[in-house]
């Protein structure tokens, strides 16, 4: 589903989305606390949340000697489970594992069963796991339980005075929801296998378990059909999968307890089919993948259009082992039908109103088709019709309230809206959004059962293999977290901590969320230091929702580089986040504090001296050059806020033509510049305020 | 050749080397000005710098349109060239390149020949290349120099505010010697082959040609015999190469232009043959890889001995195509042949003087066996000695002097003393070591052609896959230069700029200097933030030489983790260095110049407000601990510093107490702690002596 057009369904973000954020902090109940371990033991940064976490006492020491015993049900899978555990352990602590032989394993495992060949939706993930002093054991009744307890396990180990340490608890725990997925769009940019195996490996960290692969879209059509070649061969710039790479890529993601379900998006989002079978369209050839013009959209009326289907479902179908099969359905544009007669008279002759009874005849056909070949059809919202069977999936991008109206006509449903991280929300308001809330809330208990999950969604037109790390990660963790953790586990506070740290783990795995950055900003900076430029960069964040597209005029080029500052930076702004609470406290406690006095003028004396360092390297280059008044106007913000604490020290309420200026200043840097919103503009807001009166010391 | 022992034969290092550093570039002579480009030219970083640079008028765009067309010699290899070329300007640029069909090609490039299927020492490396604004031409003899003029166009490519561009030039380039090699010991610590490859890109971006493999020592046999499979299987950890591992290196090496020269040492360093082959050992077994004791060594008394090497270095010479074949020979420890009475009698009976006579022989009786597999035998300088043939060539560790011994022998010679990168040496101290100078300047030329070049060495007591490539990286780019570019090539300033430069361009390739750094301080730190501890390591070095054995009580356990600061810091501080800078430039212009004298003070506050940021961090890391006393030293420096200058900017000079007071600090800071040294102790007490009076205000 493109996010095209779809702006003003989502509400927009606003410049103070950090305050709103600010308060979400303060007022989220504090349901952690009966999860909360023993006060003197150290924190535990575990996301998801465990369903049930009791405190233990002491820790256990990991050193060289840790080792692992299997006690019960055992495979080649199990075994594999282990040793990638192992590895990881490693990878973490620094320590290369040489076990004692003959010692008693530091770490007993036992699962009553194996996993299944093809994963089901529902396979049991439960785990019970016990950490005490002098060893730790892990029950489950199937392998793939136990593979979610030992990243439980990893998230238990920390650096402590005494060592590295597991901290001793006891965790029983299982998943809220069965479905918990991840949308990655590989048409509009190709992501590489190794790129989304890496994300496999984040995915298995959070204890998600679907990966949701948008593989054909009208830029281009992503996975080798050897029946019709030419959907690659011609629907694609030659980027795509082999079979051979989907087959280990699915065994890749069995392995780590993740489904794999593919989706090609019809009967809109199928330009790049049209290319090499231009037959299958509403109008006429030729169609290039760059676009323009009006979608096309594949022809349902005509029978060839089945045949085709047939075929290529069938060679799918045997290509992807999981029991669904994503349809798409989504944002039909139809304008091809209604520009072509023969459509027309088919809608008339079989008694059809519009254009949406022809897709709903489409879609009958189609979960024909796909029922056939032992899958279940899931799609989008649009597929809704009553004339579908009950079995199939509905994914909602429009809401729970969408979801709600599904559950009750008796479908099984899954909530997307609200967890689109190409939005470039902060990871709070993805928190915030929970299947079972608003319109769900009026559900009978057995029309709740029929929500199976979410999925968080990736689409591809401003991400490439450098960059999409750190549009997934680590926001995607707490979706994950609200898809595992009881409903009651929303504390904001607890969650950003818990997400800080996550975020750390998910680099040992391999992901670049962080450190691909680092080398985007060295490329803009030409190979020199980039001190100066990440000062910067780490107070600003992409424009939200649609925005970015508000600047593009004609088709987007999907060979473009992706290399500006707004490529580069977090869709949120950790100093931000911190120096807003620092001016909240501030301000809350009477403007009288004078340590965080310090610590807020050590931030704006930084942002007011950087521009004159950082000057000079943005002028001389290209990819650096729009972010000029950015930089300027970060300077300024810093000048303000430290000439309102001046007044603030010398108890004098600022003049009005001082505050004047001042609001200026902000007003300025509240703009988008370089499609970036600088996020320290309402703390110094904030500082003006308090000194011009709006605030005072007690 | 273990290191260990031998840190007498090697200056000692003192604790001002910063200020030496300095004397070096100051006196260093500016001979780059014959390369040096036109004024108003961007700079180029070239590493190594070309035999020949002029400069051109212009830049060369690099866009989306860029593209290659080959109008010489034509084959596979030059064509996965060539795309590897392409794909890492890719990365460097962020640039998705998509050539116009039909236009000229960006650049062109001629080779007059393919490769030979096996490097040959002295295979012609030289090429051409001219970039003009319009297009670049690269020409050379072979498809080799045109590997070596890509690399150098691709250290052209940088941003411009007019975009990614090459900059306008004519290079005319071959290398001064034509062995130019990096030893790597595999041994000590295993280094798997994805860490190996990527080491080999690095050398490739470098030009350099040799790597030389250390693949058995004491403790540890890497390579996979299939005639005498207890070398892996009882000498080493399992961790060691298969023969299809070793076959699909050394391909890759060749394809990037580098030989693969094997070396197994013998008959000391052999520890681990015994494990599985005790027969061959001059004692009686059991041995353990952990050793203790004497060393033991091979038996060269036996017939069955010289039977074994016969069919081993058969199977190796197979293995390894490269007609080089190093036997080590270094640092014979005679303990196990003076205990041996048969051993005795045997050098008797054979009218040997002594335990040199004895490896006389041994190697004499080797050079047979290597020679009748087609091989030249490389050795260590111990190995010289008159009985042996004058093809050999002999590698010296000892230094110029030992090496011009051998030239004047007749014999071929490498240099390695002063290229040893485990040391920890500035890369000026590595920089200013010439094959050619000292003892080589009374050669004759004929003796001279016999000085092949040279090799740099990583020795693995001290690293691990994580942290070796910041052992090697960047320093051992500047060794690369003294191999190839021109003698008169070696103004210090110049190479600082162009390693720092060439290090960013070494992380594009994949190498992780930098990158390992954070994450290995991230897990010291505990998955937190690690700010302060970057203040703190970015102004320590490890002590130098084998300062680090000092404290080691026995055998060294070579699987205990290396995840300590000293592990993760650079060899050499940047920040120290332009620190000092800043405290030269301060104290030559009179203590007057206020610009620099506040960027003195922004690094003096810095660290006197770091302990207090991070002592909590040390406290509750088992890793950090022993950092605590570094971080109280640089914070006591600190403020040293800010008061000296305080009393500069009165104009008093300081009182004889509080100089007192800060000698103690500065000799307390001055003292290794945790095996590191604080680097910025030397310019601080310069502002301590210049307050006091042994330097005043203009």
């Amino acid at each position: 589903m493109s996010p095209a057009d779809r702006s003003s369904a989502n509400g927009r973000f606003t410049f103070f989305c950090r305050i709103m954020r600010n308060l979400l902090i303060v007022t989220g109940v504090s349901v952690l606390a009966s999860f909360a371990v023993a006060q003197g033991q150290p924190q535990l940064n575990l996301m998801p949340m465990p369903a049930s976490v009791q405190a233990g006492t002491g820790q256990l020491a990991i050193s060289q000697s840790f080792s692992v015993a299997n006690t019960g049900f055992h495979d080649t899978s199990l075994d594999e489970e282990v040793q990638r555990f192992v590895t990881q352990l490693s990878r973490q602590t620094g320590i290369p594992f040489r076990p004692k032989a003959g010692a008693g394993a530091t770490l007993q495992i036992h699962a009553d069963h194996g996993r299944q060949a093809v994963q089901t939706l529902g396979e049991d993930e439960s785990y019970e796991l016990t950490v005490a002093d002098s060893g730790a054991k892990l029950t489950a009744p199937t392998t793939l339980g136990a593979e979610r307890g030992l990243q439980t396990f990893l998230q238990l180990v920390q650096i402590t005075p005494a060592g590295f340490a597991a901290t001793a608890v006891t965790i029983k725990d299982q998943p809220r929801f069965p479905w918990r997925g991840l949308l990655i769009d590989v048409s509009r940019h190709f992501i590489p296998i190794d790129v989304m195996k890496r994300n496999i490996d984040g995915m298995a960290a959070v204890k998600m378990n679907v990966l949701h692969w948008h593989l054909s879209d009208d830029q281009g059509f992503r996975v080798e059909s050897k029946k019709f070649p030419k959907l690659t061969g011609m629907g694609s710039d030659g980027m795509f999968y082999t079979q051979a790479e989907i087959r280990d890529f699915i065994s890749y993601a069995r392995d780590r307890g993740i489904r794999v379900m593919p989706e090609f998006d019809m009967p809109g989002h199928s330009r790049s089919w049209f290319l090499g079978y231009p037959e299958l369209s509403s109008g006429t050839a030729p169609y290039t993948l760059e676009g323009g013009g009006i979608d096309p959209i594949i022809d349902p009326t005509r029978e060839s259009t089945y045949k085709f289907l047939e075929k290529f479902i069938a060679e799918m179908a045997k290509l992807f082992p999981d029991p669904y099969f994503h349809i798409g359905g989504d944002e039909v544009d139809g304008k091809q039908w209604d520009a072509n007669p023969k459509i027309q008279e088919f809608i008339k002759a079989h008694g059809m109103k519009n254009n949406q009874d022809l897709q709903a005849y489409f879609n009958q056909r189609l979960e024909k088709i796909v029922a056939k070949n032992h899958k279940t059809m899931v799609g989008w919202d649009e597929i809704l019709h009553p004339d579908l069977p009950k079995t199939i999936v509905v994914q909602s991008w429009r809401g729970q309230k969408s979801l709600a109206e599904s559950a009750k006509q008796g479908y099984r449903g899954l909530l997307s809206y609200g967890y689109y991280l190409d939005l470039m929300w902060p990871a709070a308001r993805h928190y915030a959004v929970d299947p079972m809330a608003d319109a769900a809330v009026t559900l009978t208990p057995e029309q709740n059962s029929l929500i199976l999950g979410g999925e968080s969604c990736q689409w591809a037109e401003w991400v490439t293999p450098e960059n999409i790390d750190s549009h997934i990660w680590p926001r995607n963790a707490v979706i994950a977290e609200r898809l595992w953790s009881p409903q009651e586990v929303k504390d904001v506070a607890s969650m950003y901590r818990r997400m800080n740290a996550m975020s750390y783990e998910l680099e040992w795995l391999g992901l670049t969320h962080n450190s691909a950055r680092t080398e985007m900003l060295q490329r803009m900076a030409g190979n020199s230091d980039v001190e100066a430029l990440r000062v910067l960069a780490d107070v600003v964040e992409p424009v939200k929702d649609y925005d970015r597209w508000s600047d593009q005029k004609g088709p987007i080029d999907f060979h473009a580089p992706l290399t500006r500052m707004i490529d580069a930076v977090s869709p949120e702004s950790d100093t931000a986040l911190e120096f807003s609470d620092l001016v909240q406290k501030f301000v809350q406690n009477g403007l009288q504090d004078q340590a965080v006095e310090a610590q807020i003028r050590g931030y704006l004396t930084t942002w007011r001296d950087n521009d004159s360092r950082l000057h000079p390297l943005l002028e001389q280059s290209s990819l650096l050059q729009e972010d000029v008044p950015l930089s300027q106007n970060l300077s300024a913000l810093g000048a303000a806020g430290l000439q309102a604490l001046d007044y603030l020290d010398k108890g004098q309420t600022a003049p009005d033509a001082w505050k004047a200026q001042q609001i200026t200043v902000i007003d300025q840097a509240k703009g988008r510049q370089a499609d970036m919103l600088l996020m320290v503009v309402a703390p110094v807001q904030q500082l003006v305020q308090a000194s011009a009166g709006q605030g005072q010391r007690n």
